[in-house]
Formats: C-alpha cells, structure tokens, sequence
C-alpha cells in the first residue's frame, strides 16, 4: 500500500477529514483569533490546542499506553521536569548536535508564506517529487521532460534523502539547481540550526536552560535512584509521559511537525551482555513488515514480513530485547485501532540517525502525508549514562557478584617511584598519570616495544616544558601480564528506548478510522474502538448511572433531529448512542445504537446500561448483545 | 488548629517525614546528580522530579480531580500548549504585571545560599517572624526585649503581608530595618521582576514567546469555539491539566514553591446577571471555615464556621456559583484524604489579587509550613474575555434571544451632516468620532446644557489645529430619548475560575497523612486512601489478575524478611498487602493485611482478590472483609 484511502478502502479525501476534526474540534491551531487577527504579527505555527473529544481521545490513548507498557511490565514512571539547565543537555550532546540544516532564502521585502528559512531536505524533497510528479526537468512547464535515467536518480536521492549530511545537501542544491519553490529565488547554502528553545532560570539571568527536546534525559540522571528502588535487580525500564520541544524551522503538515507535543518514552536497561528477553517466546510469532537499511539504499521500499523471531535470527533486527519491543508496539497499534495494513518498520540509516543512537527502527504509519514516523526504537547502547557519569563524577553503573570469582589476565604498568621523583621533579605527578591512563592495547605494544629496544615514549600531557611526551626506560617502567581475581562484574547498561509521539499516533489513527456512508460523501465515520473513543452520548439518568461506572458519556439534550444526533455521534467517533424517546416514558425501554453498523437494538434501561458497561469493560460483546435484545 | 500534626495527633517531625518520601523515591530534586557535581554552576533550584510512587499518587489525584469536576459536570477539557507567544500575555496583563517585588543583595563576593536576590514580602515576613520567636527588637541577641506594643505591630503587619505594594514594602523594610538574615547586609528597595520564563520561536528570534503561567489564556482564546461545540448553551465550563511555570526569585520549601508545576483549572463561564447555581442545594449544607477580608485586615486569624448556603447569604461568599466551587473544593479534598481540620478558606486582600481578579478565596492547607494556598477559586469578572476580545476583534460574547421582546429608553445625538460638513471641513469626521463615542451619562447632562445654553463643548480628539474640544450649537446637535426594540441581549460572560495546585495538594496530602507506629518514630506510614495510593503490592499470579482488573500494584519478590517488606508499603502508603507463603502451595489461601490497622486475614486465592477489587472499585469495604474472613 502506498496512498492512503479511508477505512473502507476509497480514495481518502483530506478536505472532507479536516472539515470534520475541525468541525468537531478535535484539535485546532493554537491562538487561532490571534492568529486571524490583524494586530498580529509573529510565528505560532506548529502549535494545536486539542478540544474535548481530542483531549479525550489523547487521554484514552495515554491510558492504553499505560496498560499495555507501564503496568503490564512494571516499568518505574517518573514525572521530570521540562525545564533543563545547559549543562545537562551540553554533556547530552543535544546543544552540539541536536540541529536541522536550515537555508535562508536572502532576498528581502518578499516574504513568502513559509517564511525566509526554509529546511534543506524538506525543500530537496519537495522541489524534487513535483518536478517527478510535473515529468519535467526544471522549474519552468516547459523545461524538457524527465528521461528514465533522471527520474531513477531522483528517485534513489528520495529514498535516502535521509542520509545527506550539510556538505552533501549543499551539493545536491547546487547540482540539481533547488530553488525556494513559492518565488524561485535561489537559496543560501544550508547551515544548522539548534531545534532547541532557550530560556533563563532565576533573576540573576546567568542560568542557561532549554526545554527538554525529549524526556529520556530526566529519566537517566534518575537512574542510580531508580536501580535502587528497583533493589538493584535488572534489566528494568522506566518511563515518562510528558511535553517535549523542538523549534521546528517551518513546521507545516498539521499535527504531525509541531513544536509543542506528548512524548511517550521507555527507557529499557539491559546488560550489553544479556540482551536477551524473558517474554520474548510472547512475541516471537508476530509479524512485523520490515524495512531494513540495505533494502533503502539500494532505493527500495517494499517492506520483508517476517515474525520478530524470524528477524532477530536473521540479525536483520540485533537483539531479542529490541526485537521484543517491536512486536509489542505491533500489538500496541492494534489495539487502539490503527489499520495494520498501513503501518512498516523502517530502520534509520547511518546518518540519518541521533547523535546518540547506534540502531533505530521506527513504526512508520501511512497517512495522507505519506509515511509518519510515530514510534522510534533507538538503541542507545551506554552513550547518555556514559557521558553524564563523566561529567557529574556519579557512578552511573551496575554491579552484580559474580557466581563464581573469576581470574582476569591484564597488562600493568608500574613505575619506579624512588627513581621517577629525582628524575622529572615537577613533572612527576604528570608522568604518572599518563602511565596510568595507557589501556590495554597500548600497553600491550608498549611491552614488546620496552623489551626490544630499552625505552620508549609515551605521551604526558601538561609538561612544565611544552614538550608532549617523555622517554622512559627499562629501569624507571615496568609492564608486565598479571593475573587478578574478580568477585563483581561492574558494567554500564545499554539502554533501549520505545518512543512514541502521541500526537502524530492520534492524528494517523484519525485517519485510519476515517470513513464516508456508501450514499454520501459528506456523512463521515469515525470508526474509533471503544477502548480510546472520546465519549458516549446518553440521556441524564443512564448517563449518571454510566458515570458512576466510570464510562465517560456525554448528553445530547440539543433540540436536533434525531438524524442530526446521530450524525454528530459519528463524526466524534462515539461508538454507542442510547436514545430517550416517549416509549421510554410508557415502557422504560431505551434504543440502543451501533455507529459502524447504525443497527439498533432496544430494552430496559437496566439491560442497556449493563451491556453498555461490558462492552466498555471488553468482557461484552455488540454481536452478543445483538444477538439477546431484539 | 495552628501548628502541624501527624494525623494521630503528635507532633510533626520533618526530618523524620522528610527521610521516608526521599527514601521511597516519592520525589527528588530535578538534576541531583549535576547539583552534587564540582562541575556545575548555575541554578536549578525549584525543580522537582516525581520518582515511581510519587507519579503514581499525582496520577491518582489527577483521576480523581476528572472525575469529581470534569465528568461529573460535562465540563469540556482541553490540552493547550505552553508556548504562548507574547500578544497574548501582553494583552491578558501578564508582561506588564505579573511580578514578584525583588530585593538585591548589592555586596558583592559574599554569595549567600539564597543567591543575591530575595523576594521583598518573604524577606521581611522571615525576618519579623525570627524576631518575634527570639522575642528581641533587633537584629542581635542582646537587643531589648519587645513590648507588647511591637509585637501586636509585628502581627498585624504579619496578618496582612500580601496587601503591601511596593512602596509599601520599601517603607516596612526601611521603617523595621529589615536586613539579609544571612549576612546581615542591607538591601536594595524592592523592584518588580516578572516571573515569566521568556523564548523565542522559529529560526529568525523575532518572536518572542513565554511559557504560560496558568493553563487559563489557552481555555479563553478557545471560548467561541466552546460555547459552539455546547450548541450555544450556557452556563458551562471548560477545564485544563497541565504544566505551568513561574520563574521564582527564591524557591526554598520543596515542593511548595517551584519553578514548573501541574496546575488543574477550571474556567466556569455564568451569565453575570444569573449567578445562581443549578446544584447549589447539592452542596448548601456543607460546612467551610471561612476567614474573609474584614477578619484579617481586623489583624485576626481565626476562621468563621459557616454553611455554604449560610455564607452566601450573609455575602461573605458573593454568589452561589463561587459558593458552589468552593463546596465541591472542599469534597474533592476529603475524597483524596486531606484531614479537614487543617483546612480553611482565606479570602484575598485588595492589593494580594492577581491583576485580573476581582475577588478571590484560596483553600489552604496547614503544614508544617505554615498555611499553604493550594486552591485558589478566583472570580476573574470578563477581564480576560474582554481584553482579548478587544485586541483580536473577535466576538467573545454570548448572544441570547430575549423571551420576549424588550423596549430599551435611550440617549440619543444625532448631528446635521448638512451642515457640519461645511462648518468643521476636514474635522467633520473626528467630530462626528466624538459624538458618536460619547456614553449614556455624558449625552445625558449634555442634553440639559444644550437645552440651557443652546451650546456645549465637545471634547474632540485628532483636531487639525491641535485643539481639544470644539462648540456645537443647538442647530448642528439635536440630543433626545428615544425608544428601541430590542430581540437578543449581548454579554461577555464571567468567568469564576477553581484553580488546584496539584505538587502542593499532593504535598500537603502526605505531611497529612503521615504518622508513626506508637512504638517507634522511625515506623513510619502514609495513611492514604484506597483511592489515590500509588500501589498494592502482591505476588506473580494474584499480580497478574488484579493488572487485568485494572487494579495498579507492584510485586515484591526481594529476599528481604516480611517485616521489612511491610514497612517498605507502610512508607509508601500501600492499603494493602498480600503475602503468599509455604501455605499458599499447600492450601491455596493468602494472607491479606491492612496497613493502618496491620490486621490480617487468610483466605482463598480467589476471595482476596475479590475483595481487592471490591475495596479499590468502593463496593467493599475493610471491615465486611475483616467480617467475613478469618
């Protein structure tokens, strides 16, 4: 599958969908009068207040995130704060390297609607599919048409548009002479901009801090405390639910590139040894459609299905515990009703990857848009515990008692102390701590070195000379192969990390869910399941009854037809609808309707209530249901 | 009541508290791992990050808040973003008024713990208050005792703290020579310093941004949309849960005063004419220790024992939609566990609101603290609606047709275009500006001017020779009432606004909740509801049935002595324990134990995992079980 289509397989109309989640306000642009109105002036793009049934929605997705990962597995949750002072995200890595290309379009006193900063590969990208989609070479119509050579090119630089670097985004600008499409101006080439926004904590304005561009960072400076309350037993994951940022360039596309959203994170800790997973057998069976790197830089896009246990055999994805996760996000996205058939996992390519990551695959969705990312599997190997245990002097690492003692067989160096102090004086602390700091290959070569030729070099940093290295001989250094016995294994845990952007899983599954009436266009569905549907339309009574049940509802006391209702129903995703009508009154017997069907079946409220509750609760049934009340 | 408890009563030990909620990871300060770090500079206190029980019981207080306010009154929630640009709180006041008054420290080189800045009102309240415990005058030990004189002046200065502005705080601090108790410097006069976190958006820096203050401006910004989506009907409010930020001076007192906070608002929009409350009899009988405005400008503290319906009609409480808020307030608190006799309504002095509000009572806590605004239900009049309204041109008003038609007697000016034209030339459109601008009150004293002298000025903004009014005679301007017919009646709705601190209730709630075994101080145990703890531990298979339940718990298979595992629920205030022992596998029964009271039970697998349900689902309750098993 490649274009998206609604959920009963038609063309999917994009207007026809936005009338609807705008109408029902699902979500909406944030300051939307501000925006509209004429005082305005400034950039408050990539930003969206969700309404009621989005709330809901978001809410009732969160919720199932929740069971399915957190409590099903016991992962510890933490709640950080957003706020981060630079340091943090200095040693992280994130104010280096967390940055797009940007290309400024310099003509001035045009603005185009985009602004003057455009995103290198976005406008590669876009300028590329519409020469491909017009079949000519250039900008102009009458540019000479597209041969199959050049459309093979285009089309292999698409496929991995993600692995260009700024020097090679430049090149292709220039190559294939990319302009800003909205006014043909030519663009400066790309330079990197910082997607993180920056503010300052306290009066004293001298405390640099961001916001947090994801929640991981909070979740690893917690993480001696959190192996602790853990009582020191591994492999264990926390995780957070909460606000992320990233100062997007030119956010465009909705909801899915904003600069605002809900991140869902797992932070799995696992021994690099050991990564293997106890439920693994849980998985194993499930089938995921995989696009692997090889299969995208040879240009291609067709996914492999394979099962996950298949996948980890073939090393095609590294590791049971990896491997694991995927499938549960598999299972994951059923549940809350994305279309299976429009869901891939695509493994990032060498560049295209975090600075921090050492594998990636992400759950891709096909919407409108083309394929989301809206999962990202990173494996994050020791990097962040590393780096913040160097910088904070913390100990960041796991130690375990080994079954047995075991006996390691290591080079060491030892110098002449008596010998060393008259020899380099001031300089003797130096030397000594670049003898120490020599690892074990270097020490290795160093031996055979010293026993060959009676002396050797080695490099001494802070020489009260300038000078970079000294000479030390067979009397003043000593390396030889020692044995050493171990009672503990010390080791920095790897950490693998499912992360989910909730808003681009949300809009994707509103697209999923998408459908029209076969008789109208316009009538649209919303074909939610009934564990994340927003609410329940229902009269007073039932509805008090089914809030003291816990099922959220909503009542419909609006003068509307009963057609109008039931079409509002529809397009907020409300899975079930009770009607109030005279028979009520005379019988006690309420209506109660499907929305994917529109069957309707009726009974005493207490009935209704009932099936309305296991339903919610999945332990009922619409077709038992059906199939008991006439 | 005035000083802080335990719940039994005895006397609260804050380090002893203090070691258990740090123990059990309930919450830690943000970045402790830098904080501690030689390498880091900077500020970041007024962090706080929440560890695996403290998420879980911020979690449970969330779902209970939802569930008292939002389902139980169809309120519509919203998730707004943080990132507002300025526009927005420029017009809504904040830029200009939201600040704290700030003392700086003006001696260099001597870095204090609190940094060189400190909150004025903090600053002399700390420093009065030391006085008056060491029962001295001055700044020494050996100053002259106080007089009963200059204690009651201390005090009633104490009593009414948040009613000083700044020049009223410059007088106290130079009146009381109010120093820096840590160094005995003198400081500068207090300065307004805004307490907004302030960025800027997009690539190009030229729009600045703040994090928002309170979650409210998202919910006014989206009224119209609001009052559309409840078909047009009023009264209704929209609510909001999220994170929020106030760049603190000073934070000290843990999690009482800090930088970013989960705030939970509820906007209710009331026709201002119609203030009355469709479920006010619901509530009208529930008791509320009220300390108003009169009571503590009279230097007292001591509150006033009233019924909502009481108060309301006494008009200590305004109306009977703030009666009603502040009501449901009070429930919701005992629902979660807070002890009611350390809770009272206090209502804001002039000078204390918030620019926007025209009243304001708080629900405050007692800690051992003191008291602690955790609630603030403000009436925030149409303020913000109108504002934005203003600056936007949107319409933020509720139109409604009259029952019947109505006959409105009203001033009317009309001008002889004929001949001002000719008379004022290019004026001729700023007059006819002014005329038109002026209100009911002027056109009526205007009206027996004109009769008398057959002339009056007109102040005339915008005049072509600089001048500020000019002289209409009887010929050009005719003044005379007039009666209209009118169909609809237009409003801006105000807006009484509940507004929960979440980090503070949920602090509070555990300072309150929290008391010692008889035998040993260091028993410590957080007698929180069934309805809000973070979790139930139990063993594998009972864990597995109750996470299906949906019922939250946590499985502890440490080698630890029982014990030790009891305590470790008691601190984190676990209801209740299943223990599965060598009887289990013989007869297939559990031991249940109830926290408070440490009784037991033994019964089948089955039954204690029923009646776990029962309790959490409220269907239950300890004492049927205590009842009905042995």
């Amino acid at each position: 599958m490649t274009s998206a289509t609604t959920l009963t397989g038609h063309k999917f109309e994009r207007q026809f969908f936005e009338a609807v989640v705008k109408r029902r306000l699902f979500f909406t642009e944030t300051f939307d009068i501000y925006r509209l109105s004429p005082n305005f002036k400034g950039d408050n793009r990539g930003l969206f207040d969700y309404g009621p049934p989005g709330c809901a929605l978001q809410a009732n997705i969160v919720d199932a995130w929740r069971k399915h990962f957190v409590l099903e597995e016991n992962m510890l949750e933490l709640d950080c704060t957003v706020v981060t002072p630079e340091p943090v995200l200095q040693t992280s890595g994130h104010v280096d390297k967390f940055a797009d290309w940007m290309c400024k379009d310099p003509i001035k006193g045009k603005p185009t609607a985009s602004g003057d900063y455009l995103r290198a590969d976005h406008l590669i990208e876009n300028v590329l599919k519409a020469r491909l989609d017009r079949g000519t070479g250039g900008l102009t119509k009458d540019a000479p048409k597209l041969d199959q050579a050049t459309i093979d090119e285009y089309n292999n630089i698409l496929a991995k548009i993600d692995n260009y670097d700024g020097d090679g985004l430049a090149e292709l600008i220039k190559q294939y002479d990319i302009r800003n499409p909205e006014n043909n101006n030519e663009v400066l080439p790309p330079v990197p901009f910082n997607l993180m926004f920056k503010s300052t904590i306290g009066p004293s304005a001298a405390s640099p801090v961001y916001l947090r561009p994801e929640t991981s960072q909070g979740q690893f400076l917690n993480f001696k405390k959190l192996l602790e309350y853990n009582q020191g037993s591994m492999p264990f994951a926390s995780a957070s639910v909460g606000k992320s940022y990233r100062n997007e360039i030119s956010p465009r596309t909705g909801l899915l590139r904003v600069r605002e959203f809900l991140l869902a994170e797992i932070e799995h800790y696992v021994d690099p040894d050991k990564k293997q997973h106890l439920r693994f057998g849980e998985v194993s069976d499930v089938i995921l459609p995989l696009l692997d790197r090889e299969t995208q830089l040879a240009g291609k896009t067709t996914p492999q299905k394979l099962t996950v246990g298949q996948a980890v055999e073939l090393k095609i994805i590294d590791n049971e515990t990896l491997g694991y996760f995927l499938g549960r996000v598999l299972l994951f996205l059923q549940n809350i009703g994305v279309d299976l058939s429009k869901v891939r996992f695509r493994q990032h390519l060498a560049n295209e990857m975090a600075h921090y990551a050492c594998d990636c695959w992400d759950a891709e969705l096909l919407t409108s848009y083309g394929w989301v990312e809206c999962v990202g599997c990173a494996d994050r190997s020791a990097y962040d515990l590393t780096v913040h245990s160097k910088y904070t002097g913390a100990s960041l690492t796991v130690k375990e008692a080994l079954p047995e003692p075991a006996k390691v067989e290591e080079w060491q160096a030892t110098l002449d102390k008596k010998l060393v102090g008259p020899r380099f004086k001031k300089d003797a602390k130096a030397v000594q701590t670049a003898v120490e700091e020599l690892d074990q290959t270097t020490l290795e070569s160093l031996a055979t070195e010293l026993a060959e030729k009676g002396v050797v070099a080695i490099k001494t940093p802070g020489l009260a000379d300038g000078s970079t290295s000294v000479a030390l001989s067979k009397e003043l250094l000593f390396i030889a192969k020692v044995t050493r016995q171990v009672n503990t294994r010390e080791y920095t845990p790897n950490v693998i990390e499912p992360s989910f952007g909730i808003g681009r899983i949300l809009y994707s599954l509103l697209e999923h869910v998408y459908w029209s009436r076969p008789d109208a266009v316009e009538r649209a569905v919303l074909s939610l399941p009934l564990a994340v549907a927003p609410n329940k339309p229902i009269a007073h009574r039932i509805s008090t009854r089914l809030r003291k049940l816990g099922v959220a509802n909503m009542m419909d006391s609006s003068s509307a037809s009963i057609g109008k209702r039931y079409a509002r129903d529809d397009e907020l995703g409300t899975p079930l609808s009770v009607t109030v009508d005279f028979d009520t009154l005379k019988y006690g017997s309420v209506t109660l309707r499907e929305r994917d069907t529109m069957r309707q079946v009726r009974g005493p409220e207490d009935d209704v209530v009932r099936a309305i509750k296991g339903m919610v609760d999945g332990t009922d049934t619409w077709e038992q249901v059906l199939n008991r009340m006439p």
